[in-house]
């Protein structure tokens, strides 16, 4: 089966084609540039690198978040249109368990944690002793909340994330528990890792592309003042 | 600092730009395409989609040797012409040495191995907890002297390489002693890490495009079967 997975959760983005597990091509920038751009064009180059036709795509997957909202909205809007103009079927995931899987063959926790700002943090915890086992919800809480998680936890614990060093330094620095950095070069959300968690985790899950819907976790800004002013 | 990394030392071909040890871009296909027509276009597609000119790269780096004697030819190649026309700096290093660069951020001894057929080897080790500490030179061997090698060390070992499954199969058939293979998705060459082991191992080994050149390990086939001629 030939999978077409994209990340634009994040500063970067990327996209990978993969034949079951086996990465026939990845691309990834990290440019600082605007997705919109760049992710369509990049997935043209791939699949032409490739000698592949997007026709030739079995199934489509993204994160769908949590992360930046402008990322999601693209990275959600590019399959939405690449699976309905081809009428295949496409799968949204947690971008916290697509980080997850850039563990995958290691052994412990992996806690995927990324940066929501003013001491927040999007995080879950997976077993990767137990098939990637999804020990919690995706979470939107502060900092503090996650070190009373992770306090509890009886294995290894790999941070992996955008948010993982911030985590790492406050446990660190407040001696919280023992926590493993994930290697840098494996930090960050990929579409490798995406297109991993579709194939093992969500084929189940394979949608029509109506279906697909970015998944925010909080509300995006404007809406939450809108709330408050409402609430007022 | 901005280095451009190429690996085209087996059937995957692959390019990274990487700022100091950052990856900015990177780009990889495993296709059963011929290299010679694909890492040039992936080299100017990676660049354009990162915003970046060939002439902003400092240093060169490319994997050149061992591997497949045509993609070899072509890595180097490439290289060469691209920071001779340029005046740029350029580094060759061992395929086993980039492969070893996969397993940075964990502990213990990394052996690379690849497949030389026939039952034979290249492969070398390295000290991951010594800052990445060569532990022997690339050796051209057959697997089972790679086998006396590995009993004899005293950390966990992780294989990584083509020749990994292979190797990780007659140690355990044989129960020679104990090792990890290193996870599906970082066990073949990559640009990215043929990157970060010329930024942190052989920037003062950085030379003029002409004094690069392959390094087999073994000579050419073509070769082998005329000096055996001639010896007769």
């Amino acid at each position: 089966m030939k999978i077409l997975a994209l990340d634009t959760s994040s500063q970067a983005a990327s996209c990978a084609l993969l034949e079951d597990e086996r990465p026939i091509g990845t691309f990834y920038i990290d440019a600082k540039l605007t997705h919109s751009q760049t992710i369509l064009p990049m997935v043209e180059n791939m699949l032409s690198a490739c000698q592949q036709k997007l026709s030739d795509v079995d199934l489509f997957a993204v994160s769908n978040g949590p992360g930046s909202f402008t990322g999601l909205r693209i990275g959600t809007a590019a399959v939405k249109g690449m699976a309905h103009a081809l009428n295949k079927p496409c799968i949204g995931l947690s971008t916290l368990e697509g980080l997850a899987y850039n563990m995958i063959g290691h052994s412990g926790i992996v806690c995927a944690v990324m940066d929501a700002r003013c001491n927040q943090v999007y995080t879950a915890l997976f077993d990767l002793d137990d098939g990637m086992r999804r020990m919690t919800e995706d979470l939107a809480i502060p900092l503090e909340e996650l070190h009373e998680i992770l306090k509890k936890q009886e294995k290894n614990i790999i941070l992996v994330g955008d948010g993982a060093v911030l985590c790492y330094n406050s446990i660190m620095e407040q001696d919280v528990c023992s926590v493993t950095l994930a290697p840098a070069h494996q930090r960050l959300q990929n579409a490798h890792s995406v297109g991993l968690a579709a194939l093992y985790n969500h084929l189940d899950e394979a949608a029509a592309a109506k279906e697909l819907q970015p998944s925010y976790l909080r509300l995006p800004q404007a809406q939450r003042e809108l709330l408050k002013k409402q609430q007022k």
